[in-house]
């Protein structure tokens, strides 16, 4: 005998243009644990001011199950109950950990996040993928859980390093790639500095990227199909992350170039020389030498790796992205020759 | 300027009367893996001829993160991938691990159980609750997350030693207590012993309990009123678990007995003789001598607990479960003068 049940839901609140400090007026200030890193903490922490914080220490290499057992010690001794708000100010790897350790704590605190990044304000913080790193495997551990809220606080951007701005346009680049010919034109005509100078253009460009993301992610909130082309550039990307010492925004931006490559081979894209132009523009690189053998053999663990094929995120032309199901034989021998 | 986004869902797939043997019919034997212990592993080791099978060291003191680690380190090493099912075959230590596992690798695998105690089948199955103990916390980390398929095998119950049934009736005593006035009725005329002997009775009363577990949290998924009436016994049985040794049932029992005492007292409830009497009819402990201080103390940190006072489950009458939320304090008083 058979019987199927059915189940479930959730929504997330964005506050554009805020501050830090309207976070009072979400919740309690008691309920509040906010989750932070130590580098944050000491460039802001008058902001933090009468609040509960934990401040980790920042780095992906602290991204660990290790880390999520301390938090968790800390909450107990804290008495965090169902009550409590969990709050990641940071990049992706606070935002990550902090999505994830709500999402398991007492199985499911509430939590928002305030990114204090542009690839997280405009990538890492939406979309309720969190989780951590296990091994050489990035991402390996976590949930899909959508947080309650995120705030943008773009003062917080004043102690961003330099290098930091570039690797969070990598994925703005990549939006405009997959969806958005109109901002990818419009990013032409700009640059980092001149977004750095004019506020009121640098957080129209961050709202109109988080949106995008988060209208892909509405569609496809687990991944079967639309949310896939927000790889683009990931898929090698990750691999080279795994096997160099490179920026994630780095990674994407060589990532996407090869991924123009391979589209020009299998969709006949013809635009790669744009794209590549807008990623030099804006600081990053594109062309590496790299160990295929070592590069294909790390993709091979990838999450989008389904038995036999591996679904990669190529480009029809700018502005439009599709998913594409490539068998790993051919893929090895695509990459062996890039 | 403020957006809300909606977000998700799943189902479970029940299959009654059915035999392990079965699972190759519901996913690709290459695809499964079985997690299990490995008590029930000697027990039924032609049972899992062919299977990938993961056979844990038995007993709740493993179900702990450094247990979750090794089995996913394990899942790394067998290249289990998005398409991978997993399979908790056991108690409800093993569906909890299982299930927990299962929706944190690779940010969720399907997963199923095959119950093979009473606790389980009428239980600890049912409702997506999965989780670890962290220190003295019971479940403190999990996720709510429901199972695609729960598949029922009777005959894996012949290995089941008799304190283990026992222990599982103490949860179909509650649901007749909250929900059931008829199956009390009919719990009276059986025994232990009756339900043994005969395979068509113990079935549909297995049946009968996973359908009022299966329909309450249906109802409230996420706990916030409905499901809260399953804790009956369970808020003081959880306490009394932490300090003492006992199996999860006979904590059960010890409370439900002292939770009928504290319904006299608030719901002016008047059966609690027919409670305890069947209590011990299925060789059930009901009144127990504890040190109250302590209890109370470890409620404290009960998940329950919301801030200055705590919802605690009561009866009305047989058949009629209530939750009334007590304030601590008053709670202090009670639990002294059981």
């Amino acid at each position: 005998m058979e019987k199927i049940i059915k189940f479930s839901n959730a929504a997330t609140h964005f506050y554009f243009d805020s501050s830090i400090k309207q976070l009072s007026k979400i919740a309690d200030k008691k309920s509040l644990v906010i989750i932070t890193d130590e580098n944050i903490f000491k460039a802001h922490t008058a902001k933090f001011k009468g609040c509960n914080v934990i401040a980790l220490k920042p780095g992906e290499a602290y991204k660990v199950q290790a880390t999520v057992d301390e938090v968790i010690d800390t909450l107990i001794k804290m008495e965090a109950d169902r009550k409590t708000v969990l709050v990641g100010v940071g990049g992706g790897v606070i935002t990550d950990l902090t999505g994830y350790i709500a999402s398991v704590y007492m199985r499911g605190l509430r939590f928002g996040f305030v990114p204090t990044s542009i690839l997280a304000l405009v990538d890492a913080s939406i979309g309720g993928k969190n989780g951590i790193d296990v091994d050489r495997y990035k991402n390996l551990v976590g949930v899909i859980r959508q947080p309650s809220f995120i705030l943008h606080d773009i003062s917080l951007l004043q102690s961003l390093p330099q290098s930091e701005w570039e690797n969070g346009f990598a994925e703005i680049i990549k939006h405009a790639c997959i969806k958005d010919a109109a901002m990818f034109r419009q990013l032409q005509k700009e640059s980092i500095t001149s977004y750095q100078e004019d506020s009121r253009k640098l957080s129209d460009l961050i709202r109109r990227n988080a949106l995008i993301k988060t209208r892909v992610v509405q569609k496809d909130e687990f991944e079967k199909g639309e949310r896939r082309l927000l790889n683009l550039g990931h898929t090698l990307g990750h691999a080279l992350e795994k096997e160099y010492e490179l920026m994630h925004g780095q990674a994407v931006a060589i990532g996407t170039t090869y991924a123009c490559h391979i589209s020009e081979k299998i969709t006949g894209f013809a635009q790669t020389e744009d794209v590549v132009a807008l990623l030099e523009q804006y600081h990053l690189p594109t062309y590496a030498s790299f160990n295929k053998q070592k590069v294909f053999n790390s993709l091979k663990m990838d999450k989008k790796r389904e038995q036999k094929e591996m679904n990669f995120v190529l480009l029809d032309k700018i502005g439009k992205g599709v998913v594409k199901a490539i068998p790993m034989k051919q893929l090895e021998k695509i990459i062996s020759r890039l």
